[in-house]
Parts: structure tokens; C-alpha cells; sequence
């Protein structure tokens, strides 16, 4: 990895540090890392760290917003594109899920596993970020099971649904015997199932 | 709650600290309660509350121990009924796990939420009692799934299942307007949906 990149090189030195934050958050715990080890790690002085973060609580609030935004924009078209059938959608709205979630796990586990250090506010900004995404998971299950699929069964199967997505980055292993696209491709299929056979 | 309860009183002291050391570990963190609270909590002096537990990790150890033990004692015997189908099994014991994880979550949330906490030595019997658990499952799954199911996709919809009724805890709220027996009648129907729907 880089070292030694300074505001002038030119690359997004914020980026630069959410990266590495979130390795060392992931690897020692949040509580067990220090703002002086994240500026070490992302080879950037003290004063250009206290140039884009105020403090370590920032950091983690900046790394958990980023990665809901760009999760938000990469799922949301795909779920919302009302050109192709839900099914569809759905299929490849739970493989970008697992792609981007295997592919920026350390970010993801760093925000599940820290949410009480945030701010109430910070906090409130990650969850409407995530009920965003919900209601577009919960508009796609409702297409698929049909208007007659009373609303609380709607929402049982989202959270479901979302449980079963979600856990996967808890045990996946990228040293195991399957691959990431190998689980997606079951977990597809896995969906399917909960959502299909979930309508009356 | 009882207060004020001492060793001659013949109740069990060391499951009245594990209980309100459980809820203060779940109201407040692990981190910000003091042993002296839970001693407090619990009725009795620092010096019964020693007599018990060395520290406030072996507390959390008591807790997760018992927990999964309790867990697995109502669980087990249902699973492994070899008398009754493989379904029904399955039925039963997804409405026991639901039962339990809602009338202790305090536990349930204290022992997700703080396995960092525990030496290397504790995690790996909470580990092992888990995985006792998880592979009484995966014989379930793949007594429905029949024998035509390769044993990766069996390990697959374990895991997912897993998930599935290990996330009703996190979000479960006991005065919204489904009770968890009301959830427990749509998780029996999407567990099934998940498992019988996996198969090839």
C-alpha cells in the first residue's frame, strides 16, 4: 500500500484514511486504535489528519456514510429499474450485495460492530441511509409476492431477507472452498425461495 | 425485582448476578458497568459477589455459558427426535429458538455483542456449545433436503437459517404490533420456504 501521500499528490487523501481506519478498526477494535496510528497508516502527518477529521469518532462517521452512499448507489438503480421484471432485480440486487459486501468488509464490520460510538445525530444520518435501502428491498419483495401479501407479511419477509443477506459477511471466508460468487449464486436462489415462497 | 438478597436466602445467587449483570451489560455496555454495580444490582456484597465470580469477564463467561447451555438443553431433544419428521422438528424448534432469544434477548445481546471481551479459552467453549447447535441444524437441513443435496449447498442453507431467525433479536420489538408467537408463525413458513426450496 502507498505510503507517504501527501494533500498534494492528488489522490483523495480522505478516502486514504477511511481505508485504513476501517483496516485498523476491523483488525484491533475501534477502542484499541488511536488517531495518530490511522494518520501513520494512511502516511499522512497529524496535521493533514486534523485537516479532514476533528477526531476518531468523524472518521468512523465518515467511513459508515461513504460506504452507504456508494452502497446506495450501486444497489438502489438495480432495485428501483422499473423496466424488468422484481425477480430480476432481486437476483442481481443480492449479488452486488454480497459482491461489494466481501469486497469492503472491513468498512462494513468496522460500522456494524461500532454503531454505539457514533453520535445520535451521526447515527440517525447511517440509519436513514440503510431504511433507504430497506424500502427499496421491501418495493421489490412486495412486486414479487403481488398486491394480495397483506403489508406486516411484506415486512417480516423484508427483514428476513435482509437478515439472510446481511449474514453472510459475518462467516464468509475468502479462503474457503467457495467462492464469493459461488455463495451469491446459492444465495439467489436462497432468496427466491424466502420470497416466493413466502406469498399466500 | 428482589433486593437485598443474601447466600442464606437458598435462591440461586450466581444466576440472580448473571441476570442483572445481563441487563445492565445490554442497557449500558459491557464496558461502562462496574462489578460493583452488578453486585449492587443483584442485593448482595462485594464480597458474596467475589465469592461467585473473579471478574466481571468471568461474569460475562457465566452468562454466555449457561446461556447457550440452557439454549441447547430446550433445543436438542426437539432436533434430534429421530421419531418424529425432519419438518416438524424443524417447526418446533424454530418457534423455541424465537421463544427464547425474545424472553432473554439481555443475554442474547450481551453475548453477541461482547465476544471480544471473553479470554481465547472462554470463546472457544461458547464456540463449541454454538456449533453443537449449528450442526443439529445442518442434520435437520439435511434430513429435509435429502440425500441428493450436496453437502456444500447443506452447509449453505444452515448458514442462511442460521441467520435468518438469529436476526429476529436485533430488531424484534416486544410492543410493536406482532407478537413474537405471530412471528414465529411466519418464520416456520419461511424457514421452510428456505430449506424445501434449496433443495435440487
Amino acid at each position: 500500500m502507498a505510503r507517504n501521500l501527501g494533500l498534494e499528490v492528488g489522490v483523495d487523501v480522505a478516502e486514504q484514511i477511511r481505508v485504513e481506519a476501517a483496516r485498523l478498526f476491523h483488525q484491533r477494535g475501534y477502542g484499541m486504535t488511536a488517531i495518530r496510528e490511522i494518520a501513520e497508516a494512511a502516511g499522512i502527518s497529524s496535521s493533514t489528519m486534523y485537516h479532514h477529521f476533528r477526531n476518531k469518532q468523524d472518521v468512523l462517521f465518515a467511513i459508515s456514510r461513504q460506504f452507504m452512499i456508494d452502497f446506495n448507489n450501486a444497489l438502489l438503480p438495480v432495485l428501483n429499474d422499473s423496466t424488468r421484471a422484481p425477480r430480476d432485480r432481486l437476483d442481481d440486487a443480492i449479488g452486488l450485495h454480497l459482491k461489494i459486501s466481501s469486497e469492503r468488509h472491513p468498512e462494513l464490520l468496522s460500522i456494524r460492530g461500532n454503531r454505539g460510538a457514533l453520535s445520535p445525530v451521526q447515527l440517525d444520518t447511517i440509519v436513514g441511509l440503510q431504511a433507504t435501502y430497506q424500502r427499496a428491498i421491501r418495493d421489490v419483495v412486495a412486486a414479487i409476492q403481488g398486491p394480495e401479501t397483506a403489508p406486516d407479511d411484506v415486512a417480516i419477509t423484508t427483514m428476513a431477507l435482509m437478515d439472510l443477506i446481511n449474514g453472510v459477511c459475518q462467516w464468509f471466508d475468502p479462503s474457503g472452498r467457495l467462492s464469493i460468487d459461488e455463495i451469491a449464486d446459492r444465495y439467489r436462489h436462497l432468496a427466491r425461495s424466502l420470497v416466493v415462497g413466502a406469498a399466500p
